[in-house]
């Protein structure tokens, strides 16, 4: 059997941790000379396939690729673009085939969210019919924690982190203020529609800081979430509001849309902090700071969780291996073993069980007013922040790595996306 | 000479290391018992002296107050809240004064900003005139990096490190995304009329990544403003934006004023990115993400500069040693003695040329175009955020300290404020 060559990309929003994934992959894959002979990047995701604007990565040393392992973001570009059903654009999936003939492409690493396993499931069931099989492998990614059967999602654990970090630092702060001033402080998170990172915020209610944290799974209710704010800045003086981007009235209207959707059709979110400050001077004329985490919190790799590092370039060689083993439409999973001391194992799961399937905050990880998490969230939470794994800094920044990115020689002519 | 008592309290926005020179007063004190007998803190700030709200920080074991050296925030509590002339309320100086020969209190530490200096001169003045003579020394904490005569104010180079990281990082992630997506991330930063917080946002340049910085020492010009975004993306395909708070129109409006004032009268700002990110969407087209770091840029104690955290100690140490030495109404400052290798020594000034002095951004520091910083000012701002100086962690999180803060018996009537 002659080596041939894997494709590897990255899709929709990027992690602190989505490189450490891409150096699971490529390290391992360079372990293996005899099966995979190069890997060839997507150069911003798929749409570098589609495009065939590859990117050869045997160029780069032994030294840049392991420097992935501690660079934030998506070292190879990503993008937000889903592939239509072959009925509505058969001509993109004929595309990628063709491009991976041209270039000897036997193995496709697509390293994502939902809407990727979905993608990554469409190729590995369409590539056969095309002619020209190919070995797809999901590699586990995304911020949100939303994709089914892993017990979490790489990417997830260092926001978590964060988020949680950034919420004890900032109320130790409001907390310092409140006497004379600020009495409330509103953290917006990440999470679409899935609470996981907002319920990171509850992990400080354990060193007896007061916390309210509005989950997108919650119906919002004004009056309920007023009141539970003026008790708690009653009784400590102030009080730390974690509000999901995602965080909606009962009616469905976010609490801050901007109006604008990306590529997926997904609501743009942001701007609930801001609501949410408005509305507590409103109601209750409390002074109040606010701050919008926004791409902070995904890209901040100065405060990686060494587990979900771990657990990142894990899913990258687990998914070479699976490729070598024969196995296809698959995704590496995160199996828990034990809560504490806290176990794992490289579990599999089918991709037509994880595509398009979105896992929610369970109600019994909320606490009974809605507000908190419960001792079992806490549980599944505090493993996937253990560790630190801090980048090497230089002159006083972070020393990330930023790779050369050579192309490829195209074979094929130009396509229209 | 019998041993006096001290007083030290925090006042104003609290900083990543503000504790650190508590730390280093205390521990300091701690050393001189023969001239120092207790420390006390007012708790919630300058309002602890004035309701006799004092703590006992000898209660406090050895390693609590170590503690302090990497714990976030104001532990006793701090204050928005500005004494006013002599002439306009003469109570609030005699009470005082009551309270400090009440407590046999000899030596004032203040640890502020600008205006808290304001308030330790004019104790320093006034006391000797009331008929119970105080030795007060203010020590420099400001975020803002706004004070004369000092080389840089201690919680600076945290922030500086905080905000330089963090564009980094969300640099990258906006990098990855730019192809299909968002194409300009803007960071809101803190800095009030100062641009120096703004300004550590461009030593991410050094590092290739394009950079627009909105300061406040420079007139903001919309349509100057977006042809620089227009020209970055263009040739980088991406851009990052870092927007002062304080960030102001020709006619001295802020791009976002939220019409409220704080306890000193100055503007609350808040709010200056989603206003500039609104501006490119209409002017540009571009699709954009935007973050307000708020408390979490000058709380982010689990990213300090370990310069700044050694001079924020220092200070504190050297405010206690300058007390001993028989000074009164001055502030430790930092001298720089060279940039590269950086050198720097404890140095004095009188507070009478401190106070309510604000020091902006040197022209010759921002670029020609209002846009950038110069090498001159990276020269300065580099050594700032040299070294790291984590705090432990403890399942997944920074163990910060929480003091005991047990008051002392009160001696004399209430006060109302």
């Amino acid at each position: 059997m002659s080596a041939k060559n894997a494709f590897y990309a990255q899709s929709g929003g990027v992690t602190a941790v989505i490189n450490a994934s891409a150096c699971g992959v490529i390290e391992t894959a360079r372990r293996h000379p005899d099966r995979i002979a190069k890997v060839y990047a997507g150069r911003n995701g798929i749409i570098g396939a589609l495009t065939e604007d590859l990117i050869d990565t045997s160029l780069e040393s032994d030294e840049a690729i392991a420097a992935l392992r501690y660079t934030p973001a998506g070292a190879f570009g990503s993008c937000r673009y889903k592939l239509k059903s072959l009925e509505a654009n058969r001509r993109e999936y004929e595309r990628l085939i063709e491009v991976f003939k041209a270039h000897d492409i036997g193995y496709f690493f697509y390293n994502g969210g939902g809407d990727s396993a979905d993608t990554c499931y469409k190729v590995s069931q369409l590539s056969a019919g095309l002619g020209y099989p190919v070995q797809a492998i999901h590699v586990p990614k995304t911020v949100d924690n939303d994709l089914p059967i892993t017990d979490n999602c790489p990417g997830f654990g260092s926001v978590a982190k964060y988020i949680a970090t950034s919420a004890l630092e900032a109320s130790y702060d409001v907390r310092s203020m409140a006497k004379t001033s600020t009495k409330v402080f509103i953290l917006e998170v990440m999470g679409r529609h899935a609470g996981w990172i907002a319920a990171a915020g509850g992990l400080i209610e354990d060193q007896g800081i007061p916390v309210v944290i509005l989950f997108p799974e919650i119906e919002f209710d004004q009056e309920r979430f007023l009141a539970a704010v003026k008790s708690r800045v009653e009784q400590y003086g102030y009080c730390t509001v974690v509000v999901s981007e995602g965080a909606k009235y009962a009616d469905g209207r976010f609490l801050a849309e901007q109006g604008t959707r990306d590529a997926f059709g997904h609501a743009q979110l942001g701007g609930a902090a801001p609501v949410v400050a408005n509305m507590i001077k409103e109601g209750l004329g409390y002074k109040f700071h606010w701050a919008v985490a926004d791409y902070l919190q995904r890209a901040a790799r100065h405060l990686a969780s060494k587990t979900d590092v771990e657990q990142a370039y894990a899913m990258g060689r687990a998914a070479v291996e699976l490729a070598l083993a024969g196995h296809n439409a698959v995704m590496p999973t995160v199996k828990r073993i034990s809560h504490d001391p806290y176990a794992w194992e490289v579990g599999e799961a089918p991709l037509s069980e994880v595509a398009n399937v979105e896992k929610f905050m369970p109600r019994e990880f909320i606490s009974e007013d809605g507000f908190g998490i419960t001792p079992a969230c806490k549980q599944y939470l505090i493993p996937l922040i253990q560790g630190e794994d801090y980048p090497p800094f230089e002159r006083g920044l972070p020393k990330y790595v930023t790779l050369k990115n050579t192309p490829v020689e195209r074979k094929l002519g130009a396509f229209e996306l």
